[in-house]
């Protein structure tokens, strides 16, 4: 049986999922509910139809239908990149010499190199439908920028990305590839709006930050008739999407008899993490299977291990609503040496309350180790990763040395969503051994985490 | 029938040829040997032994043999990442608004990001066989140095790179994944070699040549025990491990039904166009089927369109064998503003025979019009393609708006063999409207080819 595993194993077209998984309705205890910063009252439709599509805030808010169908258009575009395979790591596993099995979902062979684009189509298609000219967002290191643009090329809407200057100075590449799909880049902060043109007078040298781009790409959103803003990671409608990686991953594995026991992503804002894991906590959430998850995230950024479980601002300006998470405070900035993403202070509150709830294991781990597990993991599978997806290559690894230890024949799968092109500055710093570990003291945590609202936590 | 194929068809693993197909074995007129610039005779394997690997020298000289069996170790390695998709372009097809059928080979799907890799995997066996501590090689935009890098991590072999200078500085990003892949990159010129030292001594700012890249390598090779120098493209070798790209679109094809009328490769070495279309040429030659094959070339560097069918050096260092080809001079350089690659004044001699004899079509098409096409492919196939391969795309996509006036529905097939994720700074300059065309004057082709050598040309 198992010699009649290949290598790769992809789906036919007619088994790619026809219905997102919303691992909500599967929750006893479910995700908090986003709230008003101002008076902390639950965001109402009404209230985010101005901002989000609305067809994506009635998934947002829908805690209870577990299965939507993805509609016909969605699913024609999945079938330009879609199924994505399931790879037996066997080259891994030899190089290891360990009895593991070593499974991975690997979602970077399309252009934007990341499963972002899993849920920009989907969002895309949303506005589409509603009759929008286009929509704004922010990127950073710009994965999902670029899925954005590929996505709204396809249907021919307009895409404004305000881009974190520093990455829009730093990383030209990534900026030529969403122009190349048609969108508007622009460095954030900026003359073209009022939140742009305040910061730069008060600090015309500024490289930017996230939490100014949000600011931008929202504002730049309600101000234009016909636009609305679009987000690529914490929301639930973003896990759910990207629920597609599991039902696919659990199909394959249906198909070959193969039976995870540990299941690991990398935890950033929790769109890879979480729909990559979501139907298989379904599986554990009803009863049916057993498995062990484990989340990974960057020692400098330890949202999971080391943050509070609360009531905090998704953005560093301190203007969205509040989500309940593990959060290390909206202020907390991960040292300027922190190479691998996953820098967002936050955690999807799905996932959140997951792990609040004890379903899942979190583990933090320091780059070099990171950038060391992606460079074996490259010479052997002949596949760079991006430092993101990395993070749970390091710890596929370490669980399939213990295997070794043990002499265990455990099945390890993990979610490898990206490819590492537009990372070589990182790599480099790990090839030259210039690389370092900073782990941020408990002070500079604590010290952030005063800065959480008082709103949805007295 | 049609409704059922498939966006992507993949073959099983089963299914990749376990063979390479050389079309030498079906030529009336074989390809003219490599001859000595000294005085013409053609060399032997034991003159060549001492450069190149005693069994890829064998597979060179051999005109004969129709198949070779592909070594099991070859065999897992291309597990890794064949078969590659052939693609069935339904969105390309809808936005051109064609009935004719446009399906690509894709070989990008690997972290080389082009099909380099069939043929570094087989060159870096054979020198893993014959007990060679490593091997040397020069790359220019370093698609060639990246898939030797990776094949030679995976059999232990060392890889010594010698990267034009130029491209060392301007693509960093190109060296840290052949450094990450453990090669040792040297911008070229350098200090270690004679050659090197030689050029630095009279021209100390030179940016270097991939001529002069060539020769450090060679220098290299010989002078240290245990090391020979491989090459990626131009030699018959190279040319029968890329057939396997052809052979699996053959079966792909006749699996579905599919009978293509128009095949479509770009022309650089010849790696491309002779790894595609090799297996059918070798219908054409046996008489079972005729297909309309053309191979495309930038107007910057037109080989075929307006070279000369003549013996030439293959570098611009004037120290290598002899090949006949159709040739630009070895001197001649296309404008420093050309950016999609293929900047070979040569081309493979396999290529070059079949040309000269009629099997073939060539057609020299600008840059411009080129990186047009890479956008309209990128928007509508979701890839960001190569310049090289997008020559291809052009010409398909001009033989598409032909079925749509004529109303005919011809089968169209080309070959995508890599990703633009490098090549950037190009598409860059297509986005802010600089790229410019530059045909080259007949005067500066006529004056190139008065330096071709009078040996084998008298």
């Amino acid at each position: 049986m198992e010699s009649k595993i290949p290598y790769k194993i992809y789906l036919t077209e007619d088994e790619i999922p026809t219905q997102w998984y919303n691992v909500r309705a599967d929750m006893k205890n479910k995700p908090a509910p986003l709230i008003s910063p101002a008076d902390g009252h639950a965001l109402t439709i009404e209230e985010m139809n101005p901002i989000f599509c609305e067809e994506l805030n009635k998934q947002e808010l829908d805690n209870d239908t577990a299965y939507f169908d993805i509609p016909g258009e969605i699913m024609d575009f999945y079938k330009m990149y879609r199924p994505s395979p399931l790879v037996r790591a066997y080259f891994l596993e030899k190089a290891l010499d360990t009895p593991a099995k070593i499974y991975y979902k690997f979602e970077g062979n399309n252009t934007s190199g990341s499963h972002k684009l899993n849920s920009s189509i989907a969002q895309a298609y949303y506005a589409k439908k509603q009759g929008l000219k286009g929509v704004t967002t922010e990127t950073g290191a710009g994965q999902w920028g670029t899925a954005l643009s590929m996505a709204c090329a396809y249907f021919g809407l307009d895409c404004k990305v305000f881009m974190v200057k520093v990455s829009y100075e730093q990383k030209p590449f990534r900026r030529e590839v969403m122009r190349t799909y048609g969108a508007t880049v622009t460095p954030s902060p900026s003359m073209t709006t009022q939140v742009g043109r305040k910061i730069l007078s008060e600090h015309p040298d500024t490289t930017g930050s996230l939490g100014c781009a949000i600011s931008e790409a929202v504002e730049t959103a309600v101000t234009n008739p016909g636009y609305r803003y679009v987000l690529g990671s914490v929301l639930n409608q973003v896990v759910l999407h990207q629920s597609i990686i599991g039902l696919e991953a659990q199909t394959a594995m249906k198909k070959y008899g193969i039976k995870p026991d540990i299941l690991i992503g990398c935890a950033g804002g929790g769109s890879n993490l979480g729909g990559f894991t979501g139907p298989f906590f379904g599986e554990i959430l009803r009863g049916e299977a057993d498995y062990k998850i484990i989340g990974v995230e960057p020692s400098s950024c330890p949202s999971f291990t080391r943050g509070k479980f609360a009531y905090d601002f998704c953005d560093t300006g301190m203007i969205c609503p509040l989500a309940k998470m593990y959060t290390l405070g909206s202020q907390f900035m991960p040292s300027a040496n922190h190479a691998g993403g996953l820098r967002f202070h936050g955690i999807s509150p799905i996932l959140a309350q997951l792990y609040h709830d004890g379903y899942f294991e979190a583990r933090a781990v320091e780059q070099s180790s990171v950038f060391e597990a992606a460079e074996i993991f490259a010479r052997t599978e002949g596949i760079l990763p991006a430092p993101e997806s990395s993070h749970a290559i390091r710890v596929a690894i370490d669980e399939a040395l213990k295997c070794k230890e043990t002499g265990e024949s455990k099945t390890i799968a993990f979610n490898l969503t990206g490819t590492g092109y537009f990372d070589l500055v990182a790599y480099q710093q790990y090839n030259d051994g210039t690389m370092t570990d900073v782990i941020p003291d408990d002070a500079v945590i604590a010290e952030a985490l005063t800065k959480l609202p008082k709103i949805g936590n007295e």
